[in-house]
């Protein structure tokens, strides 16, 4: 391959993940505004100032679209699991992380109420939401392990059940505040972590004093 | 009214009440092997043993079937208030009161994900579902008002608070549940409300020893 080529090369995939973002902004705005199920892919290529051909290049159908926002929330979380291994404050590590879960995609009631509709009645996409679901629920594994290991996380229930209770607890308040969007998600938020930390913690009874003098 | 007046009323409405529940143990069982949203009129009406016209006697639409679901679900969360303060041991009664919330309609990850896709995904149905989250949250802090008078329950956050983080872990717990439905729904709520309990306890270190004197 000559330099030409490689150049060519090289601006054809800025070009690619350029208008890759911009369909993908453009959904997310349009998905907060309408909801999901409301919006066409003809909205989505009218907003992102594309042709509807140029769209289909990207994403086949519009779920497809769907699908490939759950893999950049995997990848997010999967990035996050890579620095567990340093971190020593596993409750600020806990909020930070689940904060950060609250970005996008699911920052407004419309696109979380869309997500979660679209899983719970579309099979495929049932399907796919559970595996990003499995991802997010390992790195809330490790999390809790290295809260055990750091002695900040209680040791007589596994590590798996709490990832999973944790889990249960975000998608619980994410969809009762999709239900009643009247207050702020993140304060939400930082009431239910403070509430599953209590129970999480370990004891400060006569286990944690002994560990304390460890 | 002469008395033979009077039987006819009663079995009338005796007949009313049977229908109506045929009705609805068809519209459950159907929910719960193909879901909600694929289940039809006609299909209801078949299992029932019932001509069409008799379902919309009772129901308008398949929806209006669900809304009266709802408003069944509600009636039992406002049953169960009304015996609150007769409550000694509230974690025991919030055991209970969960597991309940568990039986009908909620036995099968079918009819949970068909109202919750349907809540999520048809406005008109969230916003009645809505209503009814009211009424159950409502129960949940009245209950955790309770402990919190029993010095059962932490009295550091309001029981607004705690009844809606309990109502959150809830929600999770069976969606998550629906989207993997291959364990039992009863163990993972006893390890949720395990967890939630040590959370929502009345502390036993310098408040709690206080407590204990009193």
């Amino acid at each position: 391959m000559n330099m030409t080529a490689s150049h060519d090369l090289g601006r054809r995939e800025r070009r690619r993940q350029e208008t890759f973002q911009r369909i993908m902004r453009a959904a997310f705005e349009l998905f907060a505004k309408h909801g999901y199920a409301d919006t066409a892919v003809e909205d989505i290529t009218e907003a992102a100032d594309i042709g509807k051909g140029t769209f289909f290049n990207y994403f086949p159908t519009k779920d497809a679209l769907l699908l490939a926002i759950f893999d950049a929330v995997a990848d997010r979380f999967q990035q996050f699991r890579l620095h567990i291994p340093e971190i020593t404050d596993v409750r600020k590590a806990l909020t930070e992380f689940t904060h950060a879960t609250l970005q996008e995609p699911a920052r407004s009631p419309n696109i979380i109420r869309g997500i979660f509709g679209a899983a719970l009645t579309q099979p495929t996409i049932g399907e796919k939401f559970a595996k990003t679901v499995q991802v997010a629920r390992q790195t809330a594994i490790a999390l809790f392990e290295r809260g055990q290991k750091l002695g900040q996380v209680r040791n007589d229930i596994s590590a798996e059940l709490l990832g999973r209770n944790y889990q249960q607890f975000i998608f619980g308040t994410e969809m009762i505040w999709t239900l009643t969007p009247d207050q702020d998600l993140h304060e939400w938020i930082n009431s239910m972590i403070e509430l599953f930390w209590r129970g999480a913690l370990a004891p400060t009874g006569q286990d944690a004093s002994n560990r304390k003098e460890i």
